[in-house]
């Protein structure tokens, strides 16, 4: 027997039933989603030469990312996010993705992060992409996706701020225009004194207080106004949309319009966020290759809708349990199951209250007991006990 | 601009639409059976301690396994299966999971495996397992999942090889049983000479031919008997399973019955394999917790499934492309949709032809051609081409 403790590595997550139940529902209803739309799914591998990922996330992605020598003595790298494998995927299968190519990508990034702030360090991106448009209306489509999900996923009190990068490169050179896009980007979170003591510091408080002047005063964008029109063609009302000039997300590699969804029901941050990135996916061909995408805060996504309570009563889990009580039970759950239900059979030899001990502790909520020729149900939320045929039992489950 | 070549690492694909699509099609349909069984998913993460994985492989998973350690230090490593992480998840949370837990987990597995056997080192494992009831019930139900799975993705001429690992034990001493298990489990690949020649090196030329001897004569067991009794009674025809003392499964941790499934269709190996494993899942808890498995050879089904044609038509892919050629445009693609198609709106300025070819491209069916106020249908595989009001075209793509 090994005496080595049984635990899990900082930052990493076992899903048991329970969470992993909630984690595949949204993720059904996503790909429905992404799948009605023509988006089509994506894999890539979680190791990459680590050439392909290295110096593409700045210094931050340099230090957090996982890196290590293969038995091969090849450099290779863990999956950091799923926009520089796309764009390796665009390069290496020119020939067999005509563009416009519409992807949905779900896999595990990692990243190693302070975990003392409760970041994690596996954890699943959820993205959609249009790659090889520079149209206003890929950027409308991609928007809408995004309300559209989180419509189904049943949210209600959230909307879409958009911003626009060029306004940022507008008013201020390229270089000054990164870091101040970088330090807006915080008002949120740390308020408008914070920032402007950051930039003070870079450019003197007089050239701060300009720089927030000019973006409190920027009006709406011709790109707004565009988006906002095709929008409403998407069947999505353009109430959703509000221009924040002081949007400003933190990656640099946007370069047009950006845009992020937060509901007012859930205060601790944005449920998803994305923009149009036009120097990024050709990178690895060698021309420019226009696109714009959506990743959705999947964490956060599933922390909020626990909150709001948006998940449905019944998650797919199983819905009865037939006890091993006589030799007709195997036969009865089959029965059961042409009834399209889920159904446990309790496989293991056990007295019957350690059974309905069982079925208690796992949150079954019906347990059919089996005695000879007779069948019972019970209600293991009331307790109550109902005897009937398979087609009654089924129909009282329903 | 880049030069770095855009390429993926040894043994590891990219899953591009076409291939994805098939992928999610069949783990769709497994994940539906087992949660009918009652079994619920579980996810672990990709890294472990390296503590936790080493030695539970043998010589050979000491020697595959992809290791390294952390930023933090940490020695950590790749998974390897997803028994031995159950094994760890069942110690950490005994207090969450009342036994038997009943659980799939469909999670990719890392081996550093020689590629020129076309052996691939990111591969999908798709498994289930009942852990925590010896009873012969739990064996009959992995057995009768199994199964319907394989009856449910559509194949026709399969049955199930099941004999009993106590056979080895009970004929031969225990370090010989393993080597003996080992030699056996060959001979379906290279024939009963070989593994001959091979139990001869270890033993001589008159022991091995004796052991062949015995194994060949060997009776069913009445673990399979009883087996095939509960089987029936879940609803499985009798006539799949099939004795054969030649069965013996690679690894070395079986303790029970054995079960290997493969199709006369598909001669290039077995379908998926399992068994009971009594000594394996208390390794980290310190007590003894029996268990029963079984892992779909995920690469393989998807492989002879296009052998057989076993796929549907269409894979939830996308059906309809609907032309940029009207302001109207948008607005047609919701009102299809609402239909419960899979539509694509082309998102791109570009001229009809080039929308064509890009539908032929994609091999999208069906391209809705649409001209002011008018409505026309591309059957892109006939070339044919009809007017029609929304309700029409809806029918005509169904």
């Amino acid at each position: 027997m090994s005496t080595i403790q049984p635990k899990t590595l900082k930052g990493f997550r076992d899903f048991l039933p329970k969470e992993a139940r909630k984690r595949n529902y949204v993720l059904d209803t996503l790909k429905k989603v992404f799948e009605s739309y023509g988006f089509e799914p994506l894999e890539t591998p979680v190791l990459e030469y680590e050439d392909i990922l290295a110096g593409k996330y700045g210094d931050e992605g340099d230090k957090l990312m996982y890196r290590f020598t293969d038995n091969g003595g090849r450099k290779v790298a863990m999956r950091y996010d799923q926009t520089v494998p796309l764009a390796r995927v665009v390069a290496q299968y020119a020939n067999d993705l005509p563009l416009p190519f519409k992807r949905y990508q779900i896999q595990n990034v990692y990243r190693a992060e302070n975990t003392q702030k409760g970041r994690f360090r596996e954890f699943l991106q959820v993205d959609i992409d249009t790659v090889g448009s520079p149209s206003l209306l890929a950027d409308a489509e991609i928007i809408a996706v995004a309300v559209k999900s989180f419509e189904k996923l049943g949210f209600k009190n959230f909307n879409v701020k958009i911003n626009d990068r060029s306004v940022f490169s507008n008013l201020f050179s390229d270089k000054e225009g990164k870091v101040i896009a970088r330090a807006i980007d915080k008002i949120e979170k740390v308020g408008e004194e914070k920032v402007l003591d950051e930039l003070s510091t870079v450019m003197g408080m007089k050239a701060a207080n300009n720089v927030l002047q000019k973006i409190n005063s920027q009006k709406k964008t011709e790109s707004f106004f565009k988006v906002a029109s095709y929008i409403s063609k998407f069947g999505i009302n353009e109430d959703y949309l509000e221009f924040d000039p002081k949007l400003a997300r933190g990656l640099d590699y946007y370069t047009g319009l950006i845009f992020e969804i937060a509901s007012e029901d859930y205060p601790a941050g944005s449920l998803g966020g994305g923009g149009r990135y036009d120097d990024l996916i050709g990178i690895f061909s060698g021309n420019k290759i226009p696109a714009v995408g959506f990743s959705f805060g999947f964490d956060r996504v599933i922390e909020a809708m626990a909150e709001l309570d948006l998940f449905p009563e019944n998650l797919g889990g199983t819905k009865v349990l037939v006890t091993n009580t006589s030799p007709r039970s195997a036969q009865v759950a089959i029965e059961l199951r042409a009834k399209d239900l889920n159904v446990e059979l309790f496989v293991d030899e056990k007295p019957l209250d350690r059974q309905l001990r069982y079925a208690d502790k796992r949150k079954i909520p019906f347990v059919l007991i089996v005695k000879g020729d007779k069948l019972e149900l019970k209600d293991m939320t009331t307790g109550e006990q109902k005897k009937g045929e398979i087609d009654e039992i089924a129909e009282m489950v329903k």
